[in-house]
């Protein structure tokens, strides 16, 4: 069966995914790249950039996890881009011209696009489409592999709030944000449909993994 | 020196330290006991109320803190008692005749009373003051040993806001409570005052510790 999953999804103490400030070169707002810095340490990310070190240790065993097995990816509009993308006819995302997908990823937006074709094996496709379509969408462009749902908080909420995802991986930042966009509102009692394991880090991150149950 | 302390607070997931609906007997509204089950587990709460058994692992270690050192309490008027216990003259509090405290514990009320001696060494003193001034008197009834400022989460957060607390033991409980009273709100930047450390444990709770910078 292929499952929907979450990785490397990093809030603050305070349940922010995204800080408040969106912008080109900004994509997590106020936040900037505190909400990351655990994953630029690690050899995944190293080994990400063509370089050579980073750790090793837990922290980079969940990074990992994000390409495992993954055939296709979903995002929302607010990753693909900063705001205002829509109104560019001519803009290809975020990542230049070879973006570290390297798989179908589906772009939900209420103002779809024709597909792009980018290099390395991505495929941006954009849907205005339910989470249910969406992930059908996905799924049969995956080629039986699963789906990495990618952000932002906001998409990964709507999905969780129809039970769609079936793994989940979040990493909690020791910082407050204050304000932004939170991952948590509205999913009261989420415990009762996942196991959920909690494992802090020498960085000093914690990561907590959400296993649905009965899956 | 004196310092203010914070031990054993819990919060949810989605930061709550308090559930929606307090009334006589549910102190955490519909939170019930979740948040505490890690605690109610340790040898330290075993032998509080007079038995013997309960983990003395990590979770003992820093549930135990909570009584070392402590000289007098501050706490919030939805501590002490459910909402409208002011309109009862008669209140003495939800601990019974001999209060876990053993130690003068201030009461933050705008509707202030006479002071009212329990059993066990606790005494309740009612004071209508700033964060600042609950502090100057309860250090001045601590004898020197530390004070404990015990929630509950509109306390904390608005004696953290002014710079008041030195140390703050936060526990991060794996539910979503979805309503209720935030820890978190107001508080950007916290870690550039505190060095933060975060522990998970075996029960699955993460014990997050706040050291004030520079004291």
């Amino acid at each position: 069966m292929s499952r929907l999953r979450v990785h490397n999804f990093a809030i603050s103490l305070d349940g922010f995914g995204t800080g408040e400030g969106q912008a080109p070169g900004r994509p997590f707002g106020h936040a900037g790249e505190r909400l990351h810095e655990w994953m630029f340490a690690t050899h995944y990310w190293y080994a990400m950039g063509g370089g050579e070190g980073g750790g090793t240790g837990a922290d980079d065993a969940f990074a990992t996890m994000h390409g495992q097995g993954i055939g296709a990816e979903i995002m929302g509009a607010g990753k693909f881009g900063p705001p205002g993308w829509q109104d560019d006819p001519g803009y290809r995302g975020a990542w230049g011209p070879n973006p570290p997908f390297h798989s179908p990823v589906f772009v939900l937006t209420h103002r779809p696009r024709p597909s792009i074709e980018m290099r390395g094996g991505t495929t941006f496709h954009f849907l205005d489409a339910s989470p249910a379509d969406a992930l059908k969408q996905a799924r049969d462009a995956a080629g039986g592999l699963d789906v990495r749902l990618g952000g932002g908080p906001t998409i990964i909420r709507d999905f969780v709030a129809e039970g769609l995802v079936d793994h989940m991986h979040v990493v909690q930042v020791p910082i407050l944000l204050g304000r932004g966009v939170r991952l948590w509102d509205g999913l009261e009692s989420l415990e009762e449909a996942y196991d959920i394991e909690a494992v802090s880090t020498p960085s000093g991150v914690t990561h907590l993994t959400f296993t649905a149950k009965g899956r």
